[in-house]
């Protein structure tokens, strides 16, 4: 079993993201499964399409993309993609889509084919904070979660797919007084966690 | 010089509590000064006899307390103690003062002799989320700063003390829906941090 | 045109719910529209059966949700409801689906009709807090939403409808620290600029 | 029995300022108690000098300073006032002191004579949220608290005096995604309760 697992590189302002930094701290292998990191871009249409070579060549089982939520102070594995662009902020190529769907001919939605709730709850048996969320927002990291499950839809219906929010990184929050963080530390355990949960998941 | 470093056993059903856990971490010596861990009990009254012996034995140039905050995202140096003892639940021994001054012939509080804004910048440059706090609660917290204060006023005049609040552990929010947490490495490098401020402005 | 606004009665062990007591203050009239109140069980289904008799006995041309949302500290219009039951706590009547669609031949989602973001506007310029939420929950707030879109997708081509979720009320959080809540004239006043939003955007 | 209600001028770039907003709306009498509002400025120092001249004019038992705390969900009586200026941002005359005592000859904090908790319990019975603070902060509403008590302390030993913290106006939040705010009308209702308290204490 294979898992291709992405995460977005800086945006925002931010010097780090903790995603990639997390994603790329993962072992090679879990639970028996071959890990892949992808570095994607934070930016609308072209990291979907950096995702779908990626399997092209990868042929994975399973992607699980990771992107950060500021502000959230637990890993919280996504429930559901929609089909709407909103960007608060432009993306890193300055695009800035307000109120576009991502497929004008796809449905409002997609959920995730990943075990949301036995992956939370793996996380907090590592002794970290998780729930399950249902909403992914509307900026790139629901765009990648709503283009995978696409492309599964449209090319590779083998694939399951799904979406981890992780929260800020301490040094993200040195001077937002108030706002919660996570150690990258604990981010790789988390997921490891989860991907692990996944893979148990696969196999029954 | 010599830091007496005092923490905290676990109270209200924590299993654990991440004061005496990151104190016991601290290494023996930051920026050639003595680190000296003590853990003392979630008792009031009985946690300050537990601090004046080891004064007494120990012979610290600072004695820092640490405790913890449930529900702060960020480490905080507390500025001043206040003469008041109001626990929302009972301590580790069953006493719960409501409305009681700690010491009866005290001043309403005493600030710090510490430098709670260099600490709190240390803390920071070291990638962590610090300000200084105006109020360490009316539990076993501000009970020992004023205690440890007190103690410098009537027997200890060359003493120099204070108190710093650390968050929960990402263990103990497993459960807790949206609160912040920080790990136990982070804690321990937070505090290294600030006791090199406390050794630094003490060189001075 | 007439607006049917639907409101829930009180559930979870509170007292009261904001809901309810809001629409029942409505007026009679907004922006030349005629205004419907309803109260509708908090019970999963039920509910979506008394607002389908009274889609067909008051043949609305919008029918607008009214919820309660504790913790939230703004009101916000929803953009989505999604095809999922989840309670974290039954139903007035007892009943907690786990994990269940709403439809099982339904779409994963349905987008509200509704000028979500004019409303949310609308609400700000009557010097009230309001942002767009991406997420109606899982319980029965999300269920009214998405069926009265499976009933406009199924039997009533014509209808508009929608969401929107209110804070708690200040009596409500007397014993609850730290959570945000709005008063009932200030809930009236905001669905009142809402309601009027959606019936200028309705005129164009 | 006479009270003089202080309320500070919108500072920080704000419009309004809900402590003078909702004093000035207070109702004459208060369970048999005359009740005298007060705006004063948001200036270190010369907020002190106002309120001295009123005390030696009005002659009042109380007085109950009110002022904002942006960020806080409820109304909020502060126990004690510490010796210390220090400013986030400049007060209205563009002095910005930074940990500066406010009398460098007086004590470090002084306890309220008001009844804390019974006002906080009557602002809960008014169907309100409230809970007694332990830090007023550092900018001019803990500066008004000490000031006016070191006035009772040199120069009106008869006084009793105290503060109470709202909350920002929904209208100051319209901007401030996810922080808390209440209503005037609430704020002059739980001010209302507040003063009962204090003068059904007084009259014990």
């Amino acid at each position: 079993m294979k898992l291709l697992i992405t995460g977005f590189d800086p945006f925002g302002g931010e010097k780090t993201n903790p995603a990639i930094e997390a994603v790329k701290r993962l072992p090679a292998a879990i639970a028996g499964a071959t890990v892949v990191p992808l570095e994607i871009p934070t930016v609308f249409g072209t990291c979907a399409e950096v995702v779908r070579q990626a399997i092209i060549t990868e042929r994975p089982d399973v992607v699980l993309s990771v992107g950060q939520a500021g502000g959230r102070s637990a890993l919280t594995p996504e429930r559901i993609a929609i089909n709407l662009d909103d960007g608060r902020i432009p993306d890193n190529a300055g695009f800035q889509p307000v109120d576009q769907p991502i497929q004008p001919n796809g449905p409002a939605a997609y959920f995730t084919q990943l075990p949301v709730k036995a992956m939370a709850q793996a996380i907090r048996q590592a002794g970290l904070p998780s729930h399950v969320s249902t909403t992914a927002g509307t900026y790139v990291c629901n765009h990648i979660m709503y283009q995978v499950q696409h492309l599964r839809a449209t090319e590779f219906p083998q694939l399951q797919a799904g979406f981890i929010h992780i929260p800020f990184l301490p040094e993200q929050v040195v001077q937002r007084s108030g706002v919660p963080s996570l150690s990258l530390t604990d981010d790789v355990r988390g997921l490891t966690a989860a991907i692990r949960a996944i893979v148990i998941a696969h196999a029954d």
